[in-house]
C-alpha cells in the first residue's frame, strides 16, 4: 500500500491487516504505551478544505503519537483562496517534503488527483460525497470487537445515503471482509446507482431492523429534506429514526453505531445514543488507533515492528 | 485534586503547593531547563468555545514544556457549530484519550459539568462570569513574589468586578491564602450578591488605594457601560481609572497588576503601565509557570520529582 | 546576528553562512537525517498578522525539524482585535519565554519595531511592502544551486515590484552578493524611489529576457491594476506575462522563478510553470533550508555543529 484512497481498493488481507494493526497499537495503548518512535522525523500534513474538527484532530493525535511533525495546512487563508490551484499547493507540500499528506475536500476525487502529484503518502479523509476510507476501517474494526467477527454480519445502514461518503466506504469495505450491508433510507435519500452497489436496499426500517447484527445511523442534515418529494424532519424522524421503541425490537445483542455527531431526536433518540449498546464513543477510540495503524503502515512500514 | 475548576475550591495546602511548585519550574527555567519529560505520552486538549490566544497559547506551551502532545480544539468549524452537544464533544475527548481538557466557555458552569463526563482532568481556563483559577493562582504567585508573603497582603481590584470572573477567583484565593481584598467599582458594575463574597466593598478608588499593598486594574469594555445608571467611557476614566497623579500617592512599595490586555488611556495610563511597579508582563511569565505547575500536579502528580 | 530583519542588513559573509548552513541542512535532509536536537526546549512564535499558509508553514516545519517548540500566534481571535498594541503583544510573547519570533505584518518597519522589544531573536517574514528576506535568500540559494555562481549573475525581477517587499530584499542581497538585478515593470508598477535600488530598471520584457540568466516572476494581483494609468490584466499579461513564446526566446540555459502562488496564464502561462526549467517547487523546498539555516544560527549558533 502506498496511499489510502478509497475503501474499495484494499485487499481483504490488507484490510485486516490494518485491522490487526489498529488492535496492537490499542492494546499497547491500554498499557500505557502511547508514544512510538516510528515516524520520528517525517511530516504529516493535514490538508483539510473542509472543517472537521474531529477527524482533523483524530489524525493529528494519531501521528503526534507515532512521533510525527504535524502540520495543519488549512485551505482558509492559504494560497487557494489567491487562486492557487489544488496542484501548486500539492506540489508546495510536496516540495515541503511531506511524507503524508491527509486530505479532506468536497470535491470527489480529490484525493485520488493528488496521488498523481506527490510522492509522499496521501490519506482519503473523505472526499465530497465518495469516500471516506478510514470511516469505514474504524467502523469495522469497532463490529469486529464487539462482536466478534465480520463474515456473515449483517449490518443495517440507514439515513442520508445519497451524500454519504460514510455508508459508500462501509458497503465497499464489509463486501470485501464478507459481511452482509443492507441500505436503509426514503427513496429520495437513496443514490441513483445503489442497484451496482454491492448490498441490499430496502425503504422499511423496521423490516431491516430485524434481521440486524448492526444498524449504523447516519447523520441527517435537515437542509437537504427540501423540495417536493423530501420527508419534513419530523417525517423523516418517526419513519427513519431510532426511538427507545425501535431498539427495544431489535437483537438483544445488536449494536448501535453512528459516526457522529449525532442529532438527539432526530436519526437518534437521546436514550438510545446513551445505551451502552450504541457505540459512538467506541467508534471515536477506534478511529485513533486505525488512524495510527494507517499512518504507521504507509509511512513507516519497512521498519521494525511497533515495538514499543 | 482531580480537577482545577475553582479557586475555591483549593485548600491553603494545595495552593501553596502549586505555588511552590510554580516557582521550583520557573527556577529550573532559569537554569535553562526548560523541558521536562513529565508528560511525554500524554494529551492535553485546549478546548476553547471563546477566542483567547493569550491564556491558549499560555497552556499550549506549558503542556509543550512538559512534553505532553497538545491538540487545538477550536470550537469553530467542529461539529459543536452541526449541533453537537458540550456532552458529546466531551465524550468524543474522552474516547480520543485525552488526559487533560483546558476549557474556555461562555457558559459559568461549563467547566464543572465537563468534569462529569471525562476521566481526564478539568481545568477551567474561564467559565462564563464565574471563575478563572489559574488567573488567580498566576496573581497571588507574583504578589508574594513581589511582596514576600500574602498572609494580611491588602488587594484592591478594580473595575468591572460584575462581568469579571478574574476577580471572582482571586477573592477566593486571596482569602483562603490570608490576603485581605477589597473590591472597587461603580455601583453598576458591583455585582448584586457581592455581599456573600469574603471581601470589602468600596465604590472610591482614591480611598481603596491609600490602604492598598496591590491594586489590580481589570480590563472595562466599553460596550458594558451603557444605559441609564452606567458612567460614560470618559467618566469611568477620570473616577476609576489609574493614572500618573493617582499612582503617585500609592505606597512606594505598592504594586500596580493587570491581567491584560490592557487599554492603555482607560482604565490605566500608559505611564503607569510602562513603570516597573507594574507586573502586567511578570503576570505573563509567571502564567506560564502556573500553568506548568497545574497539569504537572493534575497528570503526572503520581510520578516522581520535577526532576531537571 | 541576532535579528533577520531586512536583507540589506546582511554581509557577503553572513549570507554566504547562512547559504552554507542551509546547503549543510539540506545534504542531511537527502541522507535521511531530518531532525536535528539543536532546539529542543526552545519556543518559536509564527506571529502572522497577515495570513500565509505557506510561509508560516515553512517557518513551522523548519522549527519542528530543529526540535523546537512551535507556538502559531495569530492575530485573528488574539487581544490585539480587543485594542492591545503591537507592543503589548510582543511584551507579552517575551514574558513567554518566546526565544525567536517570526513576524509577518502588513505594516513595513513592524518586524524592526518588534526587535526594540523583546530579548529574542526576530525574524521578519514579510512587513508590509517592504522586506521578506528570508524568501531572498532562499532565491539566492536557489540560483546559487542551478547556475552554480552567484558572482555575476544577470537575474530580471519582472511584474509589480512597487507592492514588492520580494522585489526588493532580492535586490539588496543581490547586490551584496554580486549578482546583476534588473527590475522589468510597467512604469505604474516601478516603484517611485527606484532610482535609489542597487539595480538597473527596464520597461521593456523582451529586452530583459535576451540579457537574464534568472527570470523571477512575481505575483500580479489583478486588484492593483485600476486606475487611469494601469494596464488592464489582458494587457499586462500580453506586455509582461511570460510566456511559451517568450520562454522560447530565453537563453538555453536560463531558468524562470516565482515566489508562489503563481496565478497560471496571467503572469506566466501553464506550460512555461510545468517546465523543469521553472523553479517554483524547489524554491519551496529551499525556503525550509534556508528557514531552518536562519532560525539554527540565530536561535542556536553557539552550539556545536549541526551534527546529525
Amino acid at each position: 500500500m502506498r496511499h489510502l484512497l478509497s475503501a474499495g481498493d484494499l485487499s481483504r488481507d490488507e484490510a485486516t491487516l490494518i485491522l490487526d494493526t489498529a488492535r496492537e497499537l490499542a492494546q499497547a495503548g491500554a498499557r500505557s504505551v502511547k508514544k512510538f518512535p516510528t515516524l520520528r522525523g517525517r511530516t504529516v500534513v493535514n490538508l483539510f478544505f473542509e472543517d472537521s474538527t474531529r477527524t482533523r484532530t483524530s489524525f493529528e493525535l494519531a501521528a503526534k503519537r507515532l512521533s510525527a511533525d504535524v502540520i495543519n495546512f488549512s485551505a482558509k487563508g492559504s494560497s487557494v483562496s489567491k487562486g492557487e490551484s489544488l496542484k501548486d499547493t500539492a506540489l508546495t507540500l510536496q516540495a515541503m517534503g511531506a511524507d503524508g499528506v491527509v486530505i479532506r475536500h468536497s470535491a470527489s476525487g480529490a484525493a485520488h488527483r493528488l496521488s498523481g502529484w506527490v510522492d509522499g503518502s496521501v490519506v482519503n479523509a473523505g472526499d465530497g460525497t465518495h469516500e471516506h476510507p478510514t470511516q469505514a476501517l474504524l467502523d469495522v474494526y469497532t463490529m469486529r470487537e464487539r462482536m466478534g467477527r465480520l463474515d456473515g454480519l449483517r449490518v443495517a445502514i440507514v439515513g442520508d445515503i445519497r451524500h454519504s461518503r460514510v455508508a459508500r466506504s462501509n458497503v465497499l469495505l464489509l463486501h470485501t471482509l464478507g459481511a452482509e450491508a443492507t441500505l436503509v433510507a426514503p427513496p429520495t435519500l437513496m443514490p441513483v446507482s445503489v442497484h451496482t452497489w454491492p448490498c441490499a436496499v430496502s425503504y422499511d426500517l423496521d423490516e431491516a431492523l430485524s434481521k440486524s447484527d448492526v444498524v449504523m445511523m447516519l447523520r441527517v442534515q435537515a437542509e437537504r429534506m427540501q423540495g417536493a418529494y423530501f420527508p419534513t424532519p419530523r417525517e423523516y424522524s418517526r419513519r427513519y429514526g431510532l426511538d427507545s421503541e425501535r431498539f427495544a425490537r431489535m437483537h438483544d445483542e445488536a449494536i448501535v453505531m453512528h459516526p457522529g455527531p449525532m442529532v438527539r431526536g432526530m436519526e437518534i433518540s437521546a436514550e438510545v445514543a446513551d445505551s451502552p449498546r450504541c457505540t459512538v464513543t467506541e467508534q471515536v477510540a477506534n478511529g485513533l488507533s486505525i488512524r495510527m495503524a494507517v499512518l504507521y503502515l504507509l509511512l513507516g512500514g519497512s521498519e521494525s515492528a511497533i515495538g514499543a
